[in-house]
């Protein structure tokens, strides 16, 4: 065993001139479907971990942590969140962390790959009851498609869990100001808080996307609100950016104020990451990343002018 | 080139089945002490990176990251460092910080290894001037032996800037609670301040050596305060511990109050990172890292009981 | 695909300081005994690869060559074998050759590992023939207690398909004098010839093992042939011996001869890798390695004093 | 040390899914000329590796087997060898193998790139006397335009020690039928002999450019002579072409005579690793490489036609 698992690495390239590896000790599921591979596979260093053509998606070891900062922070701003659309999520986390809360009645999850929502659905246990929730409607679509198609106004939450904008990837519409505001804004009910996942935030990394999905979503929304927090699996710092589509009701909580919508709203417990002193330090960028964000030079990411990200190193996190 | 420098790797363990790699386009320069290989490579991830034993020291791209945290939050918080001690930090950059702070009038920097810091002063551009400070005094011997030979109360701040206490390695006995006891409260004038980097404070590895760091500081000194921060070429978020000798002195500056000594007092321009916006983020502690710190099982090290990390993937910052 | 298909590595330690690693396009088949993991990967290098422990067995690249090697020469050198048996050969490609040789009548398989066998005669295509073939008759045991069970003289030839004689391996015994000499010479029937597998055989590596299984061989039987081929799946040049109870009968056999029997005797049309050229070639071994084979200095395995060659880059062709 | 030396490896590609990697000790010398990196680094693996462009040269622990290989046979083949012309060989060895022989009286070395010929000459010990040898000539030029400047019939014996006729490479012309017709062949005096270095000669991998180069050789030459031998540091078995100008004299001598000639011919003791067995055994190629030769496909490489082989995993003998 142990010399097997010697063996099997599983190498990502971070960078053109940079890469880690990480030993695999077994493959436990295989499947593909027709826009990508889908694995599961057990390591010694991160647990199970979903991939995409090869791609870490999430590990066992630190998803929750993902998880909790794309679903709570934006959930715990909005009043009463009912109604909640998500743009992805395949791997069923996302959806797992919205049905936590007391007050959602309906979650609408559009993820385009089939075989990847039954492959999760059937093997990642912790999403299964997700998966199986009354509340739950899992479409198969693209998600920009179903989106256009829902009445406006029809969302308390709107949530982007979906693949960074790669150039050529399918994602990066889904990334731009016209999107933002002629499907996004529009579909929110009044009140309503928008989330997307933002790509690296390092201060190395964050004019990668980050400064530019933040410039984007800022020309967009009347107030918008950045946090970022190291992913060991994802070998980076990653970033957040919520859209508020009323700046009165916008930010931002204090810590008591987080915890305590917190204990009253969320069902299995505490979370075990996030809470509103967490919260307080994750949104105070340091200060070579808000220089990144203020920048006179960061690009609003539009239909016609977006430069997208290239290549490895990036997680992808919904389609 | 481009071929050439496809070939020449620098791989790098960060656990027993996980490891990264990155390319190396140049050595620059190499040698070799009674303690430790040096060397300095080029790398187009990281620019010029400084290798002891063939393990990243440093890197041209965020090693100011990691010294602005280790040297300022601490001088900051006292009200007029005048003597500095540095324990280690043979690469210079500790003390080319240190040397920014106009009201410092002298700086002690022990570090065992005279081929290190011969080697830094040639070859790292950015810290010769510090080498050549007239404020700076340089030995190099066992910096313990160095601290207990001082005079009694004799330094407004010392600064840890050493190995992870590793199994066996030489500055095991420099993290126990005696040798902060003894020794380091002991020299510390009235009002002083100690730091020490305390090695890898992620929320996956924040119990390796970083909560029990963190408890033998606060078992000595009357208040402590820790912050945490991503380091890219340490592939994780890297921990400190400030021990305040005087309680009433203590934490915390206000983001008003670190921006406005940082003007008054640091030459040379701002901070590239630290302000006290990012310092306030960093002070904040997600929740699984203080579960870890506060948890009841945490050890303090002590000459009799330390239990002290083994191998690799830990920044040797220091002898 | 293709991006999944870079990202998994098979890595092999050929040496303390050298190793090699093909990219895995898909795990086929895994399962595990008692004894080893077993898998059947498929790779762009090689094709399906069979691996025992996550190590290389058997190439559809090039397994024909190395077992074509095995088992004709001595089957040819033998003037009408019918009665044959195996230690080891689980993956049944040893049995398969031996089978196409129209004089034999039984062939005599024991490899311990059952998982293997089935593992093989169920997934590998080329070898599911021998594996059903009334002629072959498959005990999963030890080989030894096996061949020391069986009447005396009751074979015309004996083959070694097992691990290299590793430190602590279970096939050290298996390349003895005193299994030679006590068990497998016994069991030849008059005119009897017996191969094993003899390890790396390359100029550089020759005095691993190869010497000495040479040396060991040489001591018990009457006359012995020495040949080596460079296998590419293996890394290296690989060698083999026979040994010939009958020294009158013995070596060898002209290119014309080897030729004719070739044509005579096996079935299913010509081999692929071997003539009598091409054995003509193979049996003159260089200068280098004839010096090892004849220095003063090479030790014959004993139950006693066998030193054995440890760890990697090693074929376990058997058990 | 060996923490350090566990760390810098050399990864080179040996296809396209496939490479190996060596631990490098120290790189011990670097020069940059204008058409390549030229570096001296020591391996656990190899001893001292000449890398040029980051890619194995030669290594110490086998380069005397190719440079042996390239240069006697044919030397022994030639009644009395006195004026001999080396296409490329920068490293020296080639000439060091060459001055070996009495009979020889001039060697004209061309080798384009002065940094890799005074680079060898100062650091490679074993050539250094090679390199002081009153009678060679070392010129740093274009092979091609000092052989067709030569004098016609000028030379008993030239040697291509030249890079793969890579696509695009500058070699490729210095394999075609043009090259061979129109000034190889003219160039050698009455009984001359010719060869090259001809790539890799394994059975899976002959067909890239071994069999090609040996129809153009025979296209043009009276009489040829292949031979291959494994080297381990090219990870191949590797192939050599000679071209005889007069059948008559051809091939091929016994091993009695080139074991006689060796004994009289060849200063400094008995070679290393040929010997008349040892020929005798390389020269039968086996039945797969034999039907690789002489398969009705294989292209004959002129101006117009050539098919280059491309990319990794190739000696770059020569340029």
């Amino acid at each position: 065993m142990a010399s097997y698992a010697k063996r099997l690495w599983l190498e990502e390239d971070l960078g053109d001139d940079y890469r880690w590896s990480y030993r695999v000790s077994e493959v436990l599921f295989s499947g593909r479907s027709e826009y990508q591979e889908v694995d599961l596979v057990d390591t010694p260093t991160w647990g199970k971990v979903l991939l995409l053509d090869g791609k870490m998606q999430s590990t066992e070891a630190d998803e929750e942590v993902y998880h909790e900062l794309l679903v709570h922070p934006t959930l715990l701003h909005h009043p009463n969140p009912k109604r909640v659309f998500i743009m992805g999520g395949g791997e069923g986390a996302t959806a797992r962390e919205v049905l936590r809360h007391r007050s959602v009645e309906q979650v609408v999850m559009v993820d385009i790959d089939k075989v990847v929502t039954d492959f999760c659905s059937q093997h990642l246990a912790r999403n299964q009851a997700a998966f199986r929730d009354p509340r739950l409607t899992l479409i198969n679509d693209d998600a920009r498609v179903q989106l256009e198609a829902a009445e406006d106004a029809s969302f308390d939450v709107i949530i982007a869990d979906l693949a960074d904008p790669l150039d050529g990837g399918p994602c990066y519409q889904l990334y731009t100001q016209e999107f933002y505001r002629n499907v996004v804004l529009r579909k929110l009910a009044p009140g309503g808080v928008f989330v997307t996942q933002s790509g690296p935030a390092g201060f190395l990394s964050c004019r990668e996307v980050f400064a530019s999905i933040h410039a984007t979503v800022r020309s967009v929304f009347p107030a918008v609100l950045a946090y970022a927090q190291h992913i060991p699996s994802f070998c980076d710092t990653w970033g957040f950016n919520i859209g508020f589509q009323d700046p009165q009701q916008a930010p931002v909580l204090s810590p008591e104020e987080m915890d305590a919508r917190i204990s009253e709203r969320i069902s299995n417990g505490p979370l075990g990451f996030l809470d509103g002193t967490t919260f307080a330090g994750l949104r105070q960028l340091n200060k070579m990343v808000r220089a990144a964000l203020e920048g006179p030079d960061v690009e609003v990411y539009t239909l016609d002018n977006a430069r997208f990200i290239h290549g490895a190193g990036v997680k992808s996190a919904g389609s």
